[in-house]
Order: C-alpha cells, then sequence, then structure tokens
C-alpha cells in the first residue's frame, strides 16, 4: 500500500523514486484514505490540534466530532462494521483513557478501529516534564501500555518510522479484525518524511497440501451425510465471508442457520435460511435441525455464553467442519494455516449437493398479534417491528431486551445488523447508530435501545442532530434494567436496577435540535408512529418513547433464559 | 484495623480469637466503613449483582447509582476529595473499561479511589470459558493489567486472601493518595471466610536524624531571611496538610500564597493570604512577592505546566525548603524519609517569627465592575461570582476557562475547591458536583461548567435530580470549546471546537426532573439569576445559563497565557 500512495504521489509530483516528500501527518492520512476512510471520529484536545489541523486542510477525509471519546469511539465502532475499518483521533491521557471500553469492546468482537493519539511535545517528553493529562510521573509511555492488552498492535511514531509503523498497524488491523494504537507527539505531525520504496510484508496464505488433507476429510462427512446444514457465526461478516458463504450454501443446497452473534452474516430473506439457532433458548426447530445434523459447516463460530445460549447450544464436534478465518478444525482434527475463503471455495467445488429443499419457518416474528388498543407488549410489538423493515436499512440494537428480541426477528435482504453481542456493552448503541448513519448516509438507520441503556451515552442524540442524521429512534421505556433483573436469579426488586424516567421525546429539544417524536403505549399508536416516521425520517431525526404495559415484559428468547437460569439457581442451592 | 474490626466482631458476637466468621463481601464493606464511608459509587451489572445484593443489605453504606461508569468514577474522585476516599464497583470488562479516564485522573490528582469489579463465576474463568464482556480470549487477567499502570495497587480478591488483600490495598490508597484496584469473581463475594489477628503492615515514619539535619539547614535559610514567604500547593489538601500549614503560617507569621494546583489548601479569607501565584500569568505583585523571597517554604509542590503558568513561575532552588508528603528538599540537598507533618511542625516550634504584617492584596475580583445592562464578560462576572460564595461553600470548577478564571477569585473560609488542576478532564465537574453533593448533602455546592464540557457528561445532571441533590450550576454558553481555542495559536477558527448548541436550561426536564433554570445575558440578569437561585436552591437544583457576549471573552489569566504562548510561536517560527 506504501508503495502504492508513493506511486500515486511520484506521478503528481513528477519526482523521483526514493524522494518523495511528505509529513507524518499527510502520510497517516492517506493510508487512511486508502483503506475507503472518508471520515475519522474524534474529540479535540490541544495535544491533537496538529492532527486536526491538519485534517482540516486534507481532502478526502473529514473530521466528525463525537460528544465525548467513549461515545467516538463507539461511533467509530459502528462505522468500521459498514465501511470495513475505522479512525479515531484522541487527545493524550483524558482523551484515549475515555475510550478503553470502546477499543477493547472493538477487540472483543473483531472491529478495525486505528485510534490515533496525540501526546505532548517530544521535548517535553524527553525531558520528562510534568504536562497537564499526565500521571505527573514524568512516564509518557504508560497509556501506550495500557492499550497493549486491548489491542492487537501499538506504536510510538517519529518521521523516521512512520512509514514502517503506519502499514504495519494498518495491515495488523486488517488482518486480525482488532484495533490497534498509534500515538505521536504533537510537534512530530507536520515534521518532513521521506517515501522510500518498501516492500509490502506478505500477507498470509493457505498451506495448500493442508487444504487437500481437510478437503478429503471433510468430503468423507459430507458424503456420508444425510442432513447437512450451514451455520454462519460471527466472524463471518467480520472477516468478509458473506459472499464465499452464500456461494457455498447455494452450491451445496443446504439449510443455513445463524447464531445470535452471526446474525447478519446471511441474507434472511433467502429461501435456504432457517432462522437464528440459539440453543435452548430460540426456535426448538432450527435447534433440532442444527444439532439433529450429520454434518455441520460452521463458519466464524465464537463458542461464548451469549451466543450459545449459556453453552446450551451443543454441536457434535465429531461432525462439525468448523471455517475459521485461518484455520480448519474437522472432528478432532486441526488444520492450520488456511484461508478461510480456500476452503469455502473448496467446498463449493466439491460436487456435493443436497437434492431435498430447504423447508423454512416459522418465524418467531412473522405472525402479527395483539389488537389495537391492547398496551405495548413484546410479543405483539416484535412482529411490527418486523414488519416496518425495509431493504438495506441498518439495524442498531442496543444489550438488552432488545438484543435478544431482535436476534429473532428476520432481517430484509441487504440490511445491516449491529449489535455487540460478545461485548454487550450497555450504551453502545445510540453512538453506534450516529457512525453508522456517517457511514451510510443514504441508507435509513433504525435504532432500538431501552431506557437504562440509553442514558449511558444520550449525548450522541445532539451530535447526530448537529450532522444531520435521521435515523428513527425507539426507545423502550420498561423503567430500568430489565435485562439486568432477568439476570439476576437471586434477588428480587433490585433497587440498583432501577434508572430515572427521563421525558425521552424531550431531548432532541434540549439538545438544540429538532426531531419527529412520539409517545406510545399501545399498539395502535406504535402503528401510527411507526407510520410517520417512515415519512418523517426524511427529513428529520425521529424519537419514538415506546412504554412498556409491565416493566418485566419481554421476548420469548428472554423468558426462555430466565426459566433456564432459575433452574440452573435451584439446582446448586439444592 | 483489620485487628479492630475483628475486635469489633467478637464484641458483638461474643466469639473467640481467631473464630470471626464473615463472608467476602462483608468483610470488604467493613472495612470501607470502617474508613468512614457512608456511599459507594457505580454501575450495576450481571457479574457485580452479589455485590449490589449484599451492599443493599448492609447497614451503613448506601450504593448510589451513576448514569456511567466514567461519571460514577468522576463522582467518587469528588467525594474522596471532601471524605478522605471512596469506593467505586463497576462490572468486568466493559463497566471497568469504561471508568479508566477516572481512574487515571485519580492517580494523577492523587485521590484514594477503591476501585472495586465484580468478575465473571471463577469456574469459568479456571475453564477459561469465552463469557460476555470478556475480550473472547479466555484471559481473565487482562483488565488487570489495564488498570496496573493507572493504579497504585491490584488485587484479585478470593476468601483465601481477602485478610490480606483489602487491607493492604486500602492502606495503599491512604499512604499514596491514589487509586487501587480489586476484582473479585461474583461466586467468590458470598463465601465465608475467618478472621484472623494479623499485625498491621508498620506505617512510614520519620527519620529523626533526617529531620534534625533540614531543620538545621532550614533554620538557616530562615535566619538569614528578610522576606520569607509559604506557598501551598496541591499535595497540601491531597494529604491533609491543611492544619499544620495553618499553624506553621501563623506561628511564624508569613505571608501565603497559593498554586493553582494548591487552591483550597490555605483559608482565603485569612489575613496572611497574598492570593495565587501564577508566574507570568497570574498576579504580578504576587509573583514578586514569592519570587523575591529568599526563603520560601513550599509545601507539596507539584512542578507542573498548568501550575506553574508553562513553567514560567521560577522559585530559586537555593532559597526553597520544599516539604512534599514523605519526604523534605532544601536547595540541592535531599532529605529522604521525613513525614510532612513532623517538618511542618518542627518549623512551627522553630522560634522564627516574621515581625512586619501581612500586606495582602489586590485581590483581582474583589472590585465589582460592568453596569447592569452590560452582556456578560468575565471582567463583570468574576465578581458577582466570587460575591455570591458563602462560608463553608463546595465550588466545582470546570476544567476550561473557568478554572482558570476561578482560580483567581477569592475563596470564603471554610469553603472547598474541587477542580483537575493536572488531570484536565473536561467533563470532569458535573459528575464531581454529584459526588460532592452526596458526600456533604448540608453543604451548598456551586458548579462552573462549560457548554463544551458539560455535554461529554450531561446525564449527571439526571442523576443529582434522582437523588435530590441541590446543586447550583453555572453553564458559561461560549459556543466552543473557548479554551481549546485559546491554546491553538497555529491555526484560526478550528471547526472542531465548535461544539452543538443546546437549550442548557431544558436539560433537566428532559431528564424527568424540576429545576430552577435562568438564563441570562447582562450582568442584571445575572444578579437576578443569583438572587433567586439563592433561595430556589433550598428545594430544587438551579441551572443558570450565561451566554457570552463574544464567545472569545475570557478571564485575564487566559489573555495572558495567550500572549505568552503567540510570542513562543513566533519564536519557534522566526
Amino acid at each position: 500500500m506504501a508503495n502504492m500512495i508513493e506511486a500515486d504521489m511520484r506521478k503528481q509530483n513528477g519526482m523521483m523514486p526514493g524522494n518523495v516528500q511528505t509529513t507524518l501527518g499527510t502520510y497517516l492520512f492517506d493510508c487512511l484514505k486508502q483503506e475507503g476512510l472518508t471520515d475519522i471520529f474524534g474529540i479535540p484536545g490541544d495535544y491533537n490540534f496538529t492532527l486536526l489541523d491538519e485534517l482540516e486542510r486534507y481532502k478526502g477525509l473529514r473530521f466528525i466530532n463525537g460528544r465525548n471519546e467513549l461515545n467516538a469511539g463507539y461511533a467509530a465502532d459502528a462505522y468500521a462494521r459498514l465501511k470495513g475499518m475505522s479512525a479515531l483521533i484522541t487527545t493524550f491521557g483524558v482523551g484515549e483513557m475515555s475510550a478503553c471500553n470502546a477499543i477493547a469492546g472493538a477487540s472483543s468482537e473483531h472491529i478495525p478501529i486505528i485510534h490515533i493519539v496525540g501526546a505532548p511535545p517530544s521535548m517535553a517528553q524527553q525531558a520528562h516534564k510534568l504536562m497537564h493529562h499526565t500521571l505527573m510521573d514524568g512516564n509518557y509511555d504508560v497509556f501506550r501500555k495500557v492499550y497493549e492488552p486491548i489491542t492487537a498492535y501499538t506504536a510510538v511514531l517519529t518521521p523516521e518510522n512512520a512509514q514502517m509503523e503506519i502499514p504495519a498497524a494498518i495491515a495488523m488491523a486488517k488482518q486480525q479484525r482488532k484495533p490497534v494504537y498509534l500515538v505521536v507527539a504533537t510537534d512530530l505531525v507536520m515534521k518532513p518524511i521521506t517515501l522510500r520504496s518498501v516492500p509490502m510484508p506478505p500477507r498470509p496464505s493457505t498451506a495448500q497440501q493442508t487444504l487437500q488433507a481437510a478437503m478429503e476429510r471433510a468430503k468423507q462427512l459430507l458424503g456420508q451425510a444425510q442432513r447437512p446444514v450451514l451455520l454462519v457465526d460471527v466472524k463471518t461478516s467480520r472477516f468478509h465471508l458473506q459472499e464465499p458463504v452464500r456461494k457455498l450454501a447455494e452450491a451445496l443446497n443446504l439449510p443455513v442457520a445463524a447464531t445470535v452473534f452471526g446474525k447478519g452474516g446471511f441474507d434472511e430473506s433467502h429461501k435456504q435460511f432457517i432462522g437464528i439457532y440459539a440453543g435452548a433458548f430460540g426456535s426448538q426447530t432450527v435447534r433440532r435441525t442444527v444439532e439433529n445434523s450429520d454434518c455441520i459447516i460452521a463458519v466464524g463460530l465464537l463458542w461464548a455464553d451469549s451466543n450459545t445460549a449459556n453453552f446450551t447450544a451443543k454441536l457434535n464436534p465429531a461432525r462439525t467442519i468448523e471455517i475459521q478465518p485461518d484455520r480448519v478444525k474437522i472432528g478432532e482434527a486441526e488444520y492450520p494455516k488456511i484461508m478461510a475463503e480456500d476452503m469455502l471455495k473448496a467446498l463449493q467445488n466439491s460436487g456435493y449437493r443436497q437434492q431435498t429443499d430447504v423447508v423454512q419457518g416459522p418465524f418467531p416474528y412473522d405472525q402479527a398479534k395483539g389488537s389495537p388498543d391492547e398496551l405495548l407488549k413484546a410479543e405483539a410489538y416484535y412482529p411490527r417491528l418486523q414488519q416496518m423493515l425495509k431493504e438495506d436499512d441498518i439495524i442498531v440494537a442496543e444489550t438488552g431486551t432488545f438484543f435478544y428480541g431482535l436476534s429473532q426477528i428476520r432481517l430484509p435482504r441487504g440490511a445491516a445488523y449491529i449489535a455487540q453481542g460478545g461485548w454487550q456493552s450497555i450504551g453502545y448503541a445510540t453512538p453506534a447508530s450516529f457512525g453508522a448513519s456517517v457511514a451510510e448516509p443514504a441508507r435509513r438507520v433504525l435504532l432500538f435501545t431501552g431506557d437504562g441503556s440509553l442514558q449511558l451515552t444520550a449525548q450522541e442524540i445532539s451530535s447526530m442532530l448537529s450532522h444531520g442524521c435521521k435515523p428513527i429512534i425507539f426507545v423502550l421505556n420498561n423503567y430500568g434494567y430489565t435485562i439486568e433483573k432477568y439476570l439476576n436469579v437471586k434477588t428480587e426488586h433490585q433497587k440498583y436496577n432501577q434508572v430515572p424516567n427521563w421525558s425521552y421525546t424531550k431531548l432532541a429539544e434540549a439538545f438544540g435540535g429538532e426531531a419527529f417524536t412520539a409517545f406510545v403505549r399501545s399498539n395502535a399508536q406504535l402503528d401510527e408512529a411507526i407510520r410517520q416516521a417512515e415519512s418523517e425520517c426524511r427529513n428529520k431525526l425521529c424519537i419514538i418513547e415506546m412504554v412498556a404495559a409491565d416493566p418485566m415484559d419481554a421476548p420469548e428468547y428472554m423468558l426462555n433464559m430466565r426459566n433456564y437460569m432459575e433452574r440452573q439457581e435451584k439446582q446448586q442451592q439444592s
């Protein structure tokens, strides 16, 4: 990539090789633009002024101000989910320390964010002067150390190493789908650097013999199989494997299930899609299809508690072909150094084809329920939410009851689904909607959040208003952290799970913006609010506050979870 | 302390030594209550439910819900400034990672916070299961590693080590005035532990011979001095040295100046107080007194850029007796292992006494300025703000223009002054006001914040409303990060330093609460709003939005700073 930039610059400047002059800051932005970025999120602070000044002058990248660093980090996370990568600029100490959750979350969720930190002047650092935003101990490496455990790579940029470190960090982020951390002293940003021809590090590739061995075993399994199934998990979309997975599914004519984390990795309007596999908590039809299968091709599997319905999901390892981004496992045999795309393609061309057509459904929320006058209940509003979805919508689901309920709705074709399945940081979704709106201004963004979660990061509604974003925001007001009440099976009526009761529809005005708002209690009111929002959202941000009739009302998935946990608790007590 | 608890428990239970049974959670809360805590801040999450359930049952400690973890950490910081220590409970991963800034800030600012994290069940940890809120790599030590560089101590609690680790962590926090980190698996909180007689680690004490040597040298300096002065810096209040410092000042009859960070460490209504020493940016009268002094007794000095007006402050080291919490430096000679209290007392009893009385003033904001109809300007509103202060008020100053302006007002007797001089994390002050209000419900809390800063953490106004706190909140609306505009001398009209224009007076209603609000543009309107707020604040929270006539209007301190930085920039350019 550095070579490409250099070539470009040579062309533009008519300069000779080995002679291309730029600045550290410009080179950094060149590298990011090269990755398809058009925006960088962040918050200003005096140590990043040179970065931001350079960015304001730079053509082709916009700086997108958030209301605080955590929120800017969350926004960058969602942006990267849609555009493949994102960047975040914070200031030393106070700025970067506020973004730790967003970056650790990106690490957990396989999201490549290039986190760039502006640091005090190099002279002050070298003299160990006590500058503001430091721990007042003269140590300038301490925050990089904080970031080491939660990123794939960290580097302290200098004019001398920039051409090595920046591409190396970006390559690491792309390859591992993880955040990386770069820090640069404020005075070095405008320093000249000379771009030289640097060979690109080789990209990892498939060991062909290992692939052959894996394919032999896979063909044996497939050949004997009567009821094969394809299971799509989270790393499918994180490692951009949706296309080869779809081709494989179609070539082999397999029924396809997705996990809760993997939702969105396979077109849910596809005639081979059978639903979400979520062990004891989800559809038991899907569960039977997957667990009774005699050959499961599982792509990008992540065996986490919240992805396997508290580990109630059970795949027979002897019958599972597990395809990970850079390795394959079949039964007990591990096949390292196989790139997922190569394995998927080999399987696609294996000649196998399931003869019987896939039997779909029933899907949990395909049927409308609830009379118009009835107060809002999950069983009635989820079908309505599914009904309103359109092709290419971006759905952002907050951790909480919405996360579990929405995991069971059926997405339309082309829809993007954004949620933190594993990290599950409440508050994520509102800034994520901001990031999604910036990444895809032409697509409709729907945010589904709860009252408890919204309160953590509510000010990002202001960022959306001020940047002209027009998502439709559904706030489920159930008077507290209902998900947490479900998860605590030991005590009842926890005071600490209550939250103040806000007037969510008044937030936009307080934030100095204009929004379409609706406050709904019944099915008819929700229907009407959705109808209006669908036309209003062309011109303004929409907020629909949905008041739950019963604070403990929840989707079926959560009722199943609660029952399971209560049984577990009783067993432990006895 | 453990011994004391044990003795207490024996008394209560009539049990024999070595036989006292409690639980890990109860013991932890016993230790915190012993330190004078009555409240613990935090946010619930499923991994800390056992801690919070135990806390709800526990007598004498309240759980104080914040709106997010960063804000709860900031609130805990302010609480510790007033009550000597505080505690914060967060959940694993998502919770603790959101609080990094607050804890790093407490580290920088010498604030002891006991940060307690609830972690996944020990069985899941030992089996390296992939649980939600983790990095999905089976590593359960990663977040403790993140906290290592930004705390004084970290420990993983077990029933076996609790009686060692909890007192050790608290002792470390008290001694170093720094945050510490304790993590406990959710299933271990209710595990029984047996309290045994454990000897307390010795507290550091003064090496008497070193003290004598230091005093000899100090007496020589003082004996020759014509114009001695006492300079109070930040560690004076952090290490609770206000009383011995006051006694020393009175015994020696010295003029007393405070630094910007040290503000609040010495009674500013005292007849010996001469003002704030802030190098080239502050009062030049105070500067002359301090810099021309032939013996400066400097207590708790921290030589940071923002404390020394960009290092323009100059103390003659040969004439300075520098008293740090656990050591003394005179000229080039260092005297380790001297406890500040002992040195202060020895100096107090040295027999030296300045014969001439201290000449006070002028103080920058003692004179009222500006006609009633004039639009708001710093030179007119700072005297008004100083005028409204009352004894025992708690003043919380946000980083930004208010921080620098308020540093120059004169505090009334008994006032507490809360600000982050060194860490300077914008957004700190609003949650800090919440923490201060919880810590001292009988005292009046005045929050001075700017529009830019408030937006980072605005939801903590909701926490104050829901907990019945009634601060008077002044929001200076100058349409952006004015402090940042001042600090950037390289470019003009930075777009990134603009913020959306909120309707600050409408926030309380959106947050579901009731407040007295006023929107003021002129001196007369401010006077009237203050008059009303002074009576309204008995019953409700007050928000006064002060609109700056000129967004670049600022206190004199900042004008001096800007001029200095522009000169520096010109020198670098030439």
